[in-house]
């Protein structure tokens, strides 16, 4: 709004300019994992409480792509592109490059809070970044499109199937997956909006997926989420700085893949209509934990470690045989190995009147064959809860590395 | 999660006391019109940056139904209802009169920040009410499937069509209408599942639509919005304490309804693929505004008062003749006579590749043949605008006045 003064609204760079003169770095939304974070407070020309919010700044270069490390955001805009038909080979392989340079500037641009290059679309004008990271990543079939099979990391094959999977392939799969969060709707949006119109004449939209996340400052202090079953779900997640995270989520080697990591995508519709029909303590055997608090059914608080052999006074299973965290519980292989960023959906209602909302389920790893795969055919096995959901999309992607200042992800492969 | 002491998580009551304790009032998100918001500062039990936007209170009970005069919040759940099959008549009314007391009831509770009755779906546990407003409306197929015909608004009948309408009927009209809104997606999506288990046997779900508007926050202060056009949208929407707003805005006389507003919903897709092919400056000539700052072309601010009779240096209308806000220009009745409170949806890609997104929009007005109607007709008779956007679903309600402590919604019609 114009101020009674005549004075224009301020611009987003003369807001990130002033937020960088004051720039002061703290966690801005989710404690450990937000030390990427910047954000400023509210400055003196007419900051509201919680203009920090949009002012948050992620920076899109470094070594990890940013979108990976910190916390999800309170929206996020999933994407998958197809490189056009008719391209195959080297010319293809130039276009891509083209795009991916023209992305990685955008993105950087963007999370700096500058305008996008193009003012056609000015949806997010007048907002600060909140936050806002764009993470790429590359399926299976971009390397045989681009010829370049030769360099396809060694663990991009297709996912297995796995029983009671229902998934769509025309919302699973692509070339090219990108991953846009933001802690305002608006500016997701726009920057979906703009990479896409980057992209006419070199890749096409294939699929394209909305989830949300909590908005900062809705719980009381940073905590891990719940889920659309109301679950405290994340609790185990692998934290930056604990003892053996990189090797788990990044991978190693001198190659051009060598820092990157795989992204496991999955739409897993949940059966809410049914799950809310059981009563709170059913739920809670079928996950093993206690809803209110996420402490696991042996006792404890959300943190302690669970006790599969604990007994209740019955002498029952304190956690059951089929309870969701004694399936998935790694085995021997210590610990977790994938790191869980999903977000939750709801698209209205389908056909039969069930809520079309759920998981969209975004999982970073160094070796899917350690991560996901192993988890989910335990899971698709024995796991209580598989009754109560569905998955419906699936997708591969190898995250590469992040960029350097100047570069583009994907560099080491392309140029 | 947690607290290291092993002292249990805060509940949401315990939350809301000590918010209540500390009360004070503050326009927790969009100035002048958040004087019914409630909000206390970030306590100092482990309170963090923005923990506000949690705590915000709007009351449910209250002259006005709440989510009429307050700010649209960061994220909206619409959802028409129909009455079960097999009702009818008196035992229909009957039915009705228990779920809207139950409805009231639980409103005024999640509004208060209070655990919902029953605790199958804890989605919101941990969070603030995020300034939820729960606000409910009437269609006119209710009057008739509860035997109330007579005592139906005078205005609320099927709103007429219009040329370049695309209607879905199954995601138009139903017998009751929900319109929720929150800062936060899971207290919003929490909200809409405790309504509709609560409506089991009573009343299904027709239609539901998730939308979005800006982050509180995201911009360093209060501003007049954007839609996905880009465009600044809402610049003349009436205010309170205008002169004049209560009579455009609620109906008057001494009837049941006196002190209610109909709502106008309309599902408008944008074509946005079109309209980003365009300019920026053709894009202004289409809306008669400047993009960057919402100003007219006729010169000024975003506030300035378009002149339509200006003409620039060529000769030509500044603001072209088939401008929007030249066509939805208020005639001589003295202003615009609906109050809107629109939210931007993005659901995806349709099966053309075109985005599904728009515009939920909503408009209350104490007679829909003086607000919406009349508007409506002018542009899509010569709205430049229209080549670039579609009507996709519309509902008319009638939209009870608030209910006092104690009471429900619709009390004065059921009772």
């Amino acid at each position: 709004m114009t101020s009674s003064s005549g004075l224009p609204r301020l611009s987003r760079r003369a807001l990130l300019g002033s937020a960088g003169a004051a720039g002061l770095a703290v966690g801005a939304v989710g404690g450990a994992l937000g030390q990427q974070a910047l954000a400023a407070p509210a400055a003196g020309t007419g900051g509201s409480t919680g203009a920090a919010l949009g002012r948050a700044t992620i920076p899109f270069h470094g070594p990890r792509q940013a979108g990976i490390l910190q916390p999800a955001q309170a929206r996020v805009q999933l994407a998958a592109f197809d490189l056009a038909d008719g391209a195959g080979g080297t010319g293809s392989r130039d276009g891509l490059r083209k795009l991916l340079r023209q992305w990685s500037a955008t993105a950087a641009r963007l999370a700096r809070g500058e305008d996008a290059p193009s003012a056609e679309n000015q949806i997010a004008r007048d907002a600060g970044p909140c936050s806002l990271t764009v993470t790429f990543g590359f399926g299976a079939s971009l390397f045989d499109k681009t010829g370049l099979t030769d360099r396809r990391p060694a663990a991009l094959a297709p996912l297995p199937d796995f029983p009671e999977d229902a998934i769509d392939r025309a919302r699973s799969d692509g070339d090219l997956w990108v991953q846009i969060g933001a802690d305002d709707a608006l500016v997701a949006f726009h920057a979906l909006r703009v990479l896409q119109r980057q992209a006419a004449g070199t890749a096409t939209l294939r699929w394209q997926m909305a989830g949300f996340g909590r908005t900062p400052g809705a719980t009381p202090h940073p905590m891990t989420g719940r889920n659309l079953m109301g679950q405290v779900d994340g609790t185990n997640n692998p934290k930056p700085g604990q003892d053996g995270f990189e090797e788990k989520i990044f991978t190693g080697g001198d190659g051009w893949f060598a820092g990157g990591t795989y992204a496991v995508v999955r739409r897993i519709r949940m059966l809410l209509d049914n799950w809310e029909n059981l009563p709170t303590d059913r739920q809670e055997r079928v996950i093993g934990r206690r809803k209110s608090d996420g402490a696991p059914l042996s006792g404890g608080t959300e943190t302690t470690a669970v006790d599969l052999t604990a007994r209740g006074a019955d002498g029952a299973l304190a956690v059951p045989a089929d309870a969701h965290i004694r399936v998935a519980a790694p085995g021997s292989n210590g610990g977790a190995a994938m790191l869980r960023r999903g977000f939750s959906y709801a698209d209205g209602v389908l056909a039969d009147g069930s809520p079309d909302a759920g998981l969209l389920f975004v999982a970073f790893q160094a070796d899917p064959m350690k991560g996901f795969v192993p988890v989910q055919r335990k899971l698709a096995r024995g796991d209580g809860l598989s009754r109560f959901i569905r998955h419906e999309s699936s997708g591969l992607y190898a995250v590469p590395p992040g960029a350097p200042e100047g570069g583009y992800v994907g560099q080491a492969l392309l140029d």
